[in-house]
C-alpha cells in the first residue's frame, strides 16, 4: 500500500489515528509513578519514552496537550520528581489498564492492582512488580508548537535492575527480563534477542 | 543491583554508558535516508524515533550535538525532507554498519549494501529494502538545554507498507512484518505479538 498525505488523511478517522499511531514501530511501554503534594499517588502508562543522553543521564517522553487534566504532569511539575517503570510480560494487560480515565482521588496502583514501592528517600512511588524501576527529576520541558504537546525530560536520580540480567560490559538481556513493547496504544509485544554487533567502522 | 545517582556515576565510563544507553528499554530502529543540494545521498540509522502526534501526523528523532558534522541533519535542513525506513530482522547487520563514520562523499546506501528508491516526485530517497518507508517534511526542532541535542520533527507526507500486514481497524502487525528493535546502540531484538487490549474505561 502507498500512500500520499492526501490519501492518507482521507482514511476512516478511526483506522488513520490507528495506523498513525502505529507508523513508528514497537515501543518501550513504562509505568510513570509520581505523587501529588496532598499525597495522591497516581501511575500511568507511558509509550513515549525516550533516551536524551547518557552525560548527564536523561530520559524525556512525550506529554499531550494539557487542554485536559493531566495528573501525571500536574504531580510532576507540583513536586519534581516522577518514576518510570518497565513491567514484565505477564502484566501488560493489568498495565494497559492504568490508561483509563481514573478520578483524580483514585490511585492507579490500588485500582490495577500494583504495589507501591517507596526506596530510600526518594519523593515519587516506584512499583513493586516491574523489573527496571528510574527515578527522575524533572529537568526541562519542550512545547511542540505542531501540535502543543510536550516533551518532558527527566534526569537519573536511582535506578534499580536485576543484576543477572546485566553482563560484564553493562549489556541488559531484555529477553530474559521478559519485558514488553507496545504499537501503538494497544498491541502488545514481547522481545527475542537477535545478537550484538561491534562499533560498525567503515 | 539498586544504584543511587552517584553510584551509577561511578561506574566505569563504558559501562555506564551502555546501561544508560539502555535503560529506556528496546526502541524501534529506523534507516533516515536523505540527499543534500548536490545529490550526495545519506543513510543512517536512528534508534530514537517517537510518535509526536497523529493529526497533524508527526514523527520525532533525537540529533546528537552538531558540534561534529551530522550529514542527515545537515540534509535535512537544507532540502526540508527525509526518510524513516524500518528494516526486516535478516537485514540488521547491514543496517548497523550505516552507523560507521563514512566520510561526506560515501553514501551508505552503497557502502552498506542498500538500494535507493525514488517514489514520485518525493525529493528524498527511501530504502528499497524496507518493509516501511515514510517521506516526511521538516516541521520544527527544539533545541534541549540539558545537553544540546535536538528534537528534530517531520510531517508525514507519504507511506508506503505491505496492505497484507494491516488488518481492517488498521493494525499493523509488527511480527509478521519482520522487524526489529534495537538496545542501546548494538543489541537487537525482534518481536513477537502478545495481543491486543481493548480501550481501557475504568
Amino acid at each position: 500500500m502507498r500512500m500520499s498525505i492526501d490519501e492518507i488523511l482521507a482514511l476512516d478517522k478511526y483506522k488513520r489515528t490507528a495506523l498513525l499511531n502505529q507508523i513508528s514501530g514497537i515501543r518501550s511501554a513504562h509505568l510513570l509513578g509520581s505523587q501529588s503534594k496532598l499525597g495522591q499517588s497516581n501511575l500511568a502508562l507511558f509509550n513515549s519514552v525516550i533516551h536524551i543522553g547518557a552525560n548527564p543521564p536523561l530520559l524525556g517522553f512525550i506529554m499531550r496537550p494539557t487542554t485536559v487534566e493531566r495528573h501525571s504532569y500536574h504531580n510532576i511539575k507540583e513536586t519534581g520528581y516522577f518514576t518510570l517503570n518497565q513491567f514484565p510480560a505477564q502484566l501488560y494487560k493489568q498495565a494497559h489498564q492504568t490508561s483509563a480515565k481514573y478520578p483524580l482521588n483514585i490511585s492507579e496502583f490500588e485500582a490495577c492492582g500494583f504495589q507501591e514501592e517507596w526506596i530510600n528517600d526518594f519523593p515519587a512511588p516506584f512499583v513493586k512488580e516491574c523489573s527496571i524501576q528510574i527515578g527522575l527529576a524533572f529537568e526541562e520541558e519542550q512545547l511542540i508548537k505542531a501540535n502543543n504537546t510536550r516533551l518532558v525530560i527527566g534526569r537519573i536520580q536511582a535506578l534499580t535492575i536485576a543484576d543477572s540480567v546485566i553482563d560484564c560490559n553493562g549489556y541488559i538481556n531484555f529477553e530474559q527480563l521478559n519485558l514488553v513493547g507496545v504499537s501503538g496504544l494497544n498491541s502488545y509485544y514481547s522481545f527475542q534477542k537477535l545478537g550484538d554487533c561491534p562499533y560498525a567502522k567503515p
